[in-house]
């Protein structure tokens, strides 16, 4: 699966894909049933019969009972589609962390690599300070911890309430229901956690790409994409293309988070009367837009060409102007500028990293 | 095209599929190309190759080049995107008129059908005063000729600007632009207003379904979706599901607008650098929710059943609650209540009503 | 304080206001100066002189150096502006939480009080099968408990970084650091989890409201609201304006939560060019809603009335719409109906309650 | 009044204060009366008193009565908030087209001046071909055209329906409705409409914004605020603090913009139920951000430096890699390069600023 209108979508795979969608609905099926479907079900024709009830699960089971007349039997079609939404999404958040560790572990080894390669550190546009590079990776790397951890502490519950939530058509049944399966029909906290998670990784995603789009621009010559991407009509032109496609991610991600609690705020009754709805194609699109761009912020990481050389002539080039705020300091602690005006930093560098790798060894 | 996870997203037909989008991109290469070119092209190896560039649009012109060396010559990709959303967009709109001057057609013949049909005003959900369902149907209609007008106003320009808008590859070629072509790689209202009269349709057609799903409840029922959709464990329920699913549309639709606001305003140098990329996926989206909401709302308010005898028991029971405001208006007038206490609802129908059919006449 | 285009508004007391901003900034300088300044700022003028430099800090430090020259030594805007936003959270969120205890005490007792009281089950509007008001209550308090327990997860840490994170000026000045204060000027996550973890209370207030609303309607009439609203034209109306204005709230905050991650998306260098100063005012009134309306809701809960015998009079009209589920179940299961239909409704509310009263016995 | 959370506030004035907001009403109020009431009335108080009834007009009418008792009569709260909202509206746009004009005329200035000013064109960060920077203003220049055309086609239209919008009240004192006032209680196209064109306008601004911070990058150098705000810390830094207040606002408005969607797709009944309450405060804060961007926006613009030498040195610096375009082109077209490859971005300019010269001249 590609999208001409989201390039690199591919990188996303299965992931909250129709067919996806509907194995997960079907595993859910089976787990309910004890035994294997073995069902071949045309995704297409389901999505087109999917509108007359409002949800896929209706033509599903009239399927599935082809097949085993008593599948289905005391669920309703929230707890297949709630479900398999959290199946689907604990199978992509799989996939999501281990970009994120790879990430991780790149942006350690580069921190590493940079922890005293002097730069200007810039506020507000404008030089301000003397840093380092490594310092400035570091901040990525927390970043990508702090959305690694909220990612990390997700979890996904199955959805087990039947018509209602009240479980009657099991108790009728007789059927024994897993123990610790919560019913969340109308508490949507599951759904909105993840949402608000995935945003945080694109989040961090994007501020390192704020950066290399940055320091990538000529005049800066910092950094740049070890592969650039060409233009249809100026041979020769190198854009930052992946930085680019993972800023263009965060630009749409807020706004679906922001969807997802909207239809959470929009919860009513026993099942609500579109905000559930709302849901599906929303949280597809914002996890495939944020495993897109994890994957492009780990190639982005990867192949980053560090223009040390155009750092250390910045910095001098930028001399007094840097110092200014040093020898204001000096004046006031009434002693000579210290040789060297970097603070912490490359003790900071040193803790974030020791911490990064700390987590991706323990996580593998 | 269907989509499992937006059940009803087939009656968008085929307006920004990826064939569409590579159609459109090829209609303008040929425009300027003047000539056809007679090209099959795979959309989804199209997307496969459009990331490396960022834009589907370095390997089109690959493909067309292998036809036309002398093709895209002067143009560059956001010429071609660009122009290509906005023929789809058109044609997109187009059909989303059809559909909202049905609307407005079976809006009006609705209201005039009940602009005596005595029922209970409602405000803050409380009983209030008398009105006519006649009435509630003209405000209905109110919103969708509000939107039908912010749509109808829309221009689609192409956009003609070469590499960095100024056209200077036309030049160096001698080649004669249209007239009147203008330019907007950065300046992006067309993009922004055309997102936020789509959200104009979906508002008006939820206002429409926020009236079913109240009034249908059975405590209320006042009025049915003629065929409502069941459910998957609960034999005989009848729910009311195109009123449910335009619900879903316009939760969704305003942050999807906004994204484009977002972009326009990260518009920067003579090309963003991810604000435009993040506005094709956004605008699919945006066009193809408001085509299938549209075409629900039509729909629903086609196969509307009208309960008038529950409307005047409901009425009939609130008593004397709902003439509370008359009494005390009598009072102040110094005169005894009228007979009816509807103001101008019926005259506002026929006006309504009159204004509509006008339109619609005029626009056929 | 109070706002007249928020009604309600003065329910979060002193929380970000002006006051609390220019006391929260001061209480920084103070502990970094390691002395009291006893000074007082007028609020307004500080207002007017922030814009020059961009942020209040820097007319603030004028000010506070006229009394301790050595002050702010060390800092940067930002290490203040950002602690202060994380103690004025701190506090408010003390509040919040005070609240939210409340409220699941109270929706505890409501639960266990009508755990038996039957009503009809709604799904997407219908009826569905019977169930009990406290299931129902149950709902709303699984609701607030997942949102106490995001938001008893924040953690508030100070910023110190100095001018661009590295600590130069600390370091020239010999000055020690506090240990364990992170640096966070360009990874934001303190403030999207806070934001998040906000707009997760009004989803859950909201989700209490909306029944309110729908269930207060006079053809439901099984809830009203203790002291209703009155209107400015009709004698007698009582509106639900508890409900009505916690629904309001959380139609907003999505949308600022979103903002919060656009900000954090958007940050560059070593201090964002704008990302930073959307963040102040759209936290404000994120945490002055968020307090507004789970104040609202704990009066709403407080003074909510119960009229059972409409939920009984419901459920008995409805009859056997409701029981066709059962009917399905119990043909498959071949067995007669079981005499009730609640499955394990009333267990339920047992387990949330009993849960519920543990977590805020816990937190005396 | 200044909001020492959003820096530059006080370039609002009085639109949308409290202040304007009971002097708003009470005019709709007097309008209606038809006569004055000289009353003085303590907004703080009646905002206090506003949340019992859920919005201000059920206060305000007590007091009004108190001097004229059969003040209000024939109207509803949502008369008086809607008509208030709109003359506030009114003369806010009033004042923020004066701004938009002002801004018009300056970068007309500056575009003409700057018309042959030769400067590279940047696309994707990257150098692309040679522009001159007048072509580039008047891109800033078309934004602000398109901005403020959709500005000046707005209209604020009083709100009179009476409790339920059929006007039953007046009818029955047997008042007469000013001519041409139309009823739009549940149908927010002019508050929708209202938020987009606002929002359109922080987007041209921050579209100007977005080059100047980027253009005063120390290593670009090419542009400067006239007067950049200082540092807490760093001794003579100078950073570029309008454009960074102007990016602050286009973050936020298109997320209020999109409230005011959802409060129109939420109207239900003849009066919704949060959806109304929704749209005062999002209002205000759209109107106050739009105004300080706009005003700070002219100031920008007036006292822009423009460092012509600097953009031609990095012209000529890149050299070569921008005129790869054009040796492509003339070796295609078979001549040599043209001496100049500027396509007809001089004549753009002339045209945008005739144009732009015209419209502001004929609104004089």
């Amino acid at each position: 699966m590609a999208d001409l209108f989201w390039p690199g979508d591919e990188r996303a795979g299965a992931h909250f894909t129709a067919e996806d969608f509907v194995g997960a609905m079907l595993t859910v099926e089976e787990d309910w049933l004890g035994q294997g479907l073995g069902l071949l079900v045309d995704a297409e024709r389901l999505a087109l019969d999917a509108e007359a009830g409002g949800n896929p699960v209706i033509p599903l089971v009239r399927l599935v009972r082809e097949h085993a007349p008593e599948a289905h039997r005391g669920l309703t079609s929230q707890d297949v589609v709630d479900s398999a939404l959290m199946r689907m999404s604990e199978a992509a958040v799989g996939s999501l962390l281990a970009d994120l560790r790879s990430l991780i572990r790149r942006l350690a080894d580069l921190a590493a690599a940079h922890r005293d390669t002097p730069m200007v550190a810039r506020t507000l546009t404008q030089h301000a300070v003397p840093t380092t590079f490594g310092f400035r990776v570091a901040a990525w790397l927390t970043a990508v911890l702090d959305a690694e951890a909220q990612v990390d502490d997700l979890d996904f519950p199955d959805q087990l309430g039947g018509a209602a939530g009240t479980r009657a058509a099991m108790a009728e049944l007789g059927v024994e229901v897993p123990a610790g399966v919560p019913r969340w029909h109308t508490t949507r906290a599951s759904v909105t956690r993840l949402g608000d998670a995935l945003v945080g990784c694109t989040d961090a995603c994007a501020r390192i790409a704020n950066d290399v789009v940055t320091m990538s621009r000529p005049e800066i010559g910092e950094l740049s994409e070890g592969t650039g991407g060409g233009s249809s009509t100026m041979p020769g032109k190198a854009n930052p293309v992946l930085s680019v496609l993972v800023r263009r991610a965060a630009l749409t991600t807020p706004q679906l988070a922001a969807t997802l609690h909207l239809a959470a705020a929009q919860q009513v009754d026993d099942r609500a009367d579109g905000a559930w709805h709302a849901e599906w194609a929303t949280l597809r699109d914002l996890v495939r837009r944020t495993l897109t761009a994890a994957s492009q912020t780990v190639d982005l990481v990867s192949g980053l060409v560090v223009h040390a050389d155009r750092m250390a002539a910045t910095l001098a080039a930028a001399g007094d102007t840097v110092l200014a705020e040093q020898r204001s300091m000096a004046a006031a602690a009434g002693h000579e500028p210290a040789a060297s005006y970097l603070g912490d930093a490359v003790a900071y560098v040193d803790a974030v990293v020791a911490h990064a790798r700390e987590l991706v060894e323990e996580e593998r």
